[in-house]
């Protein structure tokens, strides 16, 4: 699947275009992947467009990038054979050739590849760093996560609530909600498309806010600044609010200063020397049924655009993924 | 000089009420002090209103507070006798009564007393902090302060430049323009009136701007985000331009995610244990020549209210006082 023109304002299918190759011989250390899963992720929206970003702008007819999950059907690389189970960034394709050594290999047999994808992935780590390295919450510690159902969002709040802190999300609607709290167990949930964002979560932040994971923007992002406590800490993910050009001014921004608040925008990828260590403590807590996810799951490429379309405005319930197989 | 009612919009003079009192009778520990100089600050605006913030708000009908330079007049403390020279935070008042613990002695023999509430007092040890804590420029480093001709801006410029970056300052008007670039030795300076604020700021950082010493918000603030090199800091010292209630939306701050930047709001009276330290590298610079300063000084304290609100809308020209002798 490859970008065919880059959207004006919002992702429309048009946007794609579904193509066939050929694929090519393998080369040394190459190898080549069957792709199970394909990961769709709010990241892609920014990389379809050519505004400044932190990485290089998503060429067109170029295979639409992303992260995927397959098995090794040939291998030129030495640590590589047949029926491996690999983590990749193979893009929107069923197929793929990558250098081993941008391969992982993973343990698919006690926990489902596609897991690799979000919580054990890219999503989980991006969890895990903002929580632990810019969030660095107490025990008691109230803190604040928006697109809480999401696969990003449910694992910072869960990860806060197994390290003694109240957790508060904010979803879209009362199904996502009803889930954020009965099946994460979050503390509270508010459902921004509820008319009384502002007010909702001051009710359920008596106490204040310690620590905001932001996901979104706009209103939320907005309504949760005069809330943070004095010396609060703001992990910036994602902005999604603002992906498509729509407006998203920020007005409560003196909060920063009479809260004395930090902010800090980061990318995970850029901390890979953390993922041993971050995966490591997010497998045990999967094996052990401490850390929950969902998935919502499109079948064949052909839906993927769709998919990804249904995740920037919020369709999607969990982890979006596609499946290739 | 009583705050006789809070402003609602713009400060106006007539929110003010000079009084006239009798003075008390010194208790143990106590001394009286005869104030030489009334430092204006922008905060004092945060105070006048009843919103949340750092501080509690400045009770109606009670003196306005400030900080204060000026000759002990009797001592009821030991550390104190008649003649020291003193700094504290006794109000916009002639003389006042402050618990001796209270009052910083200092020497005014080879430094003029009104330099310690400026570039040897709080604005100075603002400036310090900021860029040392949070900016924390390496040499070569392109680095931006709005207020450029200010107390505390340009403390943080010329630091800057003495710690070999390139500083570029953002002020009103051809003729502060001139001094920051002239007399201070800022590598350039942005006239925030000329009209092509993002165009001018885009000139000035072709390499882009590695930290961002924030006092004014709005525009600027805005016009300066896109231009943040990745991992940039940005100090957020003060948001003048939304202190009375103006519209102050920022619709840039994607950059802070898209760039990573870190954002921190402080203030400078919460970390006092680095002001022996601060107060004696800044003293040295400014005995040696290295660090200059300017001050605006008012005359008489029925000047005070005019005064402050010309500070609010930048028509002061370096430090604002008020001679009270």
């Amino acid at each position: 699947m490859v970008l065919a023109s880059r959207p004006r304002g919002a992702v429309l299918p048009e946007n794609f275009r579904l193509e066939t190759a050929t694929v090519p011989a393998l080369g040394e250390g190459q190898v080549l992947v069957r792709n199970h899963y394909l990961s769709l992720d709010p990241y892609m929206r920014g990389r379809m467009s050519e505004a400044k970003s932190y990485a290089a702008a998503q060429a067109i007819d170029e295979t639409m990038i992303g992260g995927t999950a397959g098995e090794v059907v040939a291998s030129q690389h030495p640590r590589f054979t047949p029926g491996d189970r690999v983590v990749g960034m193979l893009g929107w394709a069923e197929m793929g050739v990558a250098d081993g050594n941008m391969l992982r290999k993973v343990d698919a047999t006690s926990i489902p590849l596609s897991a690799y994808l979000g919580v054990l992935g890219m999503p989980g780590m991006t969890a895990w760093y903002g929580l632990n390295h810019i969030m660095q919450p107490a025990a008691g510690n109230t803190i604040l996560v928006s697109a809480a159902s999401g696969a990003v969002g449910s694992a910072v709040g869960q990860l806060a609530k197994l390290q003694g802190c109240r957790a508060i999300g904010i979803a879209g609607g009362p199904e996502k909600c009803a889930y954020v709290v009965d099946e994460l167990g979050f503390d509270a949930c508010i459902d921004y498309k509820g008319g009384r964002l502002a007010e909702d979560l001051a009710a359920a932040a008596p106490g204040g806010i310690d620590a905001l994971f932001e996901n979104v923007g706009g209103a939320g992002f907005d309504a949760a600044l005069p809330l943070m406590n004095a010396f609060g800490r703001i992990a910036l993910c994602g902005l999604i609010a603002g992906y498509n050009g729509d407006d998203m001014a920020v007005r409560n921004l003196r909060y920063m200063l009479t809260s004395r608040l930090s902010m800090r925008g980061f990318i995970v990828t850029e901390h890979m020397d953390l993922w041993p260590q971050g995966l490591r403590e997010l497998g045990e807590l999967v094996a052990t049924g401490k850390l929950k996810y969902r998935e919502t799951v499109a079948q064949g490429l052909a839906a993927a655009p769709d998919a990804f379309i249904g995740l920037l405005s919020g369709r999607n319930f969990g982890k979006q993924l596609v499946r290739l197989i």
